[in-house]
């Protein structure tokens, strides 16, 4: 119910809604074969909604105020964010930060950060009479859109990469998704994505492209925004593949300035795997576009991309928060899965545990200082990916049932912890 | 800050509270060496607390007045509970149930329903001085308390039967738990870690044991009963394996009774697996006790358990409940996981599909009526165990990064949809 307008986010046109047009008409004429994509465009919403009440963060009403949708009815009945931002007092302990704070975004639906998105664009295909909805994904992105069209009854058809992990495939498949999985890249299963949308009349929720996708994932911003008030964030930790989720978080708390929420937009520090950096080069460099990381590849499945799609539009924004990019190896991360889980009680996948590698990485740089508020987004579940989790620790060895190999067993943890 | 009583649940008398009273000292001399366990305690709220607000179900205020704590501050800082209760439009058109819902209880902290025993466990021992507890579980109980423990910088020890599905055993390593894998049956770790917490001196969680497992899980019903209100339902659906969720859900609405939140405890209808069916073959022969079952195993690993410990307290509450019990094969149980995924967006491991394949059994005996209102319980995340829910799908197969082998694919699957 949010009144709203689409616009470029390099030429700043105003372009009248369009369920098939995706990116600027405009810029789009400069888009080269396999580079980021030119002409993205985004939402920008003409009203200025009030805070909601105390635990009304996800609900329909709230979310039809602050996003791009004629009616809060146009939602699956399948609710979406909301999770805990929480003080963590063992990890502020650990790392000498007393305001440290993770988001808790593994509480979704399916597990991650991309319901947020998927919710939106299906209300939104809901809205244009469209049926069936497809996407390209690493995993994450496609089972959230499984998980919300099984509640709503539309059909999801999605293109993942076939070394996408075991248990997202699973997820999806039980979802009850169309699963194709790709013989190549994430990359290339975008491509493929692209064209069969356009072959067979099915909406694109291709991430980045699909503008709801990056206006789905404000939500995130929005809710740390609320949660932390009167407090306000210096530094928000963003892991990124595609660049959206950072790209949206930025909007998120954009629009909590303008709508007198927020003082000003808090520095974006956006985390990417050695094997996969494409963004943070860029913001390293100055460039204003990336440059392609062919073969890129990581633990952290959610975060491999050759070309970010979001990257322009990600470089502007994190440039404009007074933020930065770190990278951190596949070691640090896999390490920073049990670290986070065993200090917090969150359980992240690669791709979530990547905020606490970065910010330590980011401390040992001085871009963040240990008395600033800073939020860690913890975008996926580790049930998602145990295989990772699991290859940082020692085998584990069973016990006979009797007390006398307990005692050996608590004996052994105490000479080496 | 509730006040409360420990209560016999055989005899009824009131015991003095202490942490290391885990059975009534009159009741539990007629034990019988592996058989189920007698005079658990009960706790009984002498207060009588408000309607939380809405949002409010799982702060930790609201939990403080309706769970026997000293303070709120007790609580570990990861909230538990809260889950939506879903109007699941599209499971009611397929089971032609107009009333039906879906209460989602897989957005936990770590996962499955066993969080909320966990979360009061770890409180009251906290304000017990006690920085050691340990637990024998299936493996989502080991896992609640690691979560918690991690959040709260408590110790958790875990006793889990080596074969536990991997997902669980990463996950609760992950959350920093000492994990004791034995070799032998859950039945086997339950009796292990009781004489380790003797021996030891940690706090014991066994589960139906520690009186507060059963107070814990009540909230879930507490839960169902706002999240419902002002209707009220008619029948719940329980997955049961010591059948220490069917006590606590059980305790929770006769705890809306007593308020005055609801006019009537609803019947409670207990679903087991046929490999592990103790409380039903119980139930169907009018026993006060179960018979144990040798090598119980299921699918649903959560369920099985050769001697439920909390069977007497059980059998009693469902009886009361005017309900009743029945048994699903491992075959409807992995059916049902998908059937429930793709028509909800809820992906439940095989313990929490029992429900679903328990209803439609019951339908078939006339236990249940299309027309009542009905609330399935789906206690745990199918990420916990997708290897199950893979076992009932066939072969997955890759394809060319083309849009013909897209075509190829679709027109396969309009042939065998």
């Amino acid at each position: 119910m949010a009144r709203f307008e689409l616009v470029c986010t390099e030429c700043g046109r105003v372009l009248a809604e369009d369920p098939e047009l995706l990116v600027c008409p405009e810029c789009s004429r400069f888009q080269e074969s396999g580079g980021s994509v030119r002409g993205l465009l985004a939402v920008r919403i003409l009203d200025r909604p009030e805070l909601p009440g105390p635990g009304r963060m996800a609900d329909p009403e709230t979310l039809a105020a602050v996003l791009p949708v004629a009616s809060a009815a146009s939602f699956a009945l399948l609710p979406v964010g909301g999770g805990p931002l929480l003080p963590v007092p063992r990890l502020r302990e650990a790392q000498g930060m007393p305001r440290l704070w993770v988001k808790d975004d593994t509480r979704n639906p399916s597990g991650s950060t991309k319901d947020r998105a998927s919710l939106l664009v299906a209300a939104r295909a809901m809205e244009y009479g469209r049926e069936t909805i497809a996407t390209a994904s690493t995993g994450n992105a496609a089972t959230a859109l499984a998980a919300v069209c099984a509640a709503s009854g539309q059909r999801a058809v999605v293109f993942v990469p076939e070394s996408a992990p075991p248990a997202k495939l699973v997820q999806m498949r039980a979802l009850g998704a169309v699963v194709l999985p790709v013989r190549g890249s994430y990359d290339q299963a975008f491509e493929l994505c692209g064209r069969a949308c356009q072959a067979f009349g099915w909406y694109n929720r291709n991430t980045a492209v699909n503008p709801f996708t990056t206006e789905g994932k404000k939500t995130l911003a929005l809710e740390v925004g609320w949660q932390l008030a009167p407090e306000a964030p210096d530094v928000v930790v963003v892991p990124a593949g595609d660049g959206v989720i950072t790209s949206g978080v930025a909007g998120g708390f954009a629009d909590l300035v303008a709508w007198g929420h927020l003082a000003a937009v808090p520095r974006l520090l956006v985390v990417q795997p050695e094997g996969s950096s494409a963004l943070v080069r860029a913001l390293e460099s100055g460039a204003a576009d990336v440059t392609p990381v062919p073969g890129a590849a990581s633990v952290a499945d959610s975060l491999v991309v050759e070309v970010p799609r979001a990257a322009r539009l990600a470089l502007a924004r994190v440039r404009a928060s007074g933020g930065a990019g770190v990278t951190v190896g596949d070691g640090a991360i896999r390490a920073a899965i049990g670290r986070l889980a065993s200090l917090t009680g969150v359980f992240p996948e690669p791709a979530a545990a990547a905020p606490l590698a970065g910010l330590e990485r980011a401390l040992e740089l001085g871009l963040v200082e240990r008395e600033e508020r800073v939020v860690l987004l913890i975008t996926g579940t580790g049930l998602k990916d145990p295989a990772a989790a699991e290859s940082a620790m020692p085998p584990l060895e069973s016990i006979e049932p009797d007390l006398a190999a307990v005692e050996r067993r608590l004996a052994g943890l105490h000479r080496h912890p």
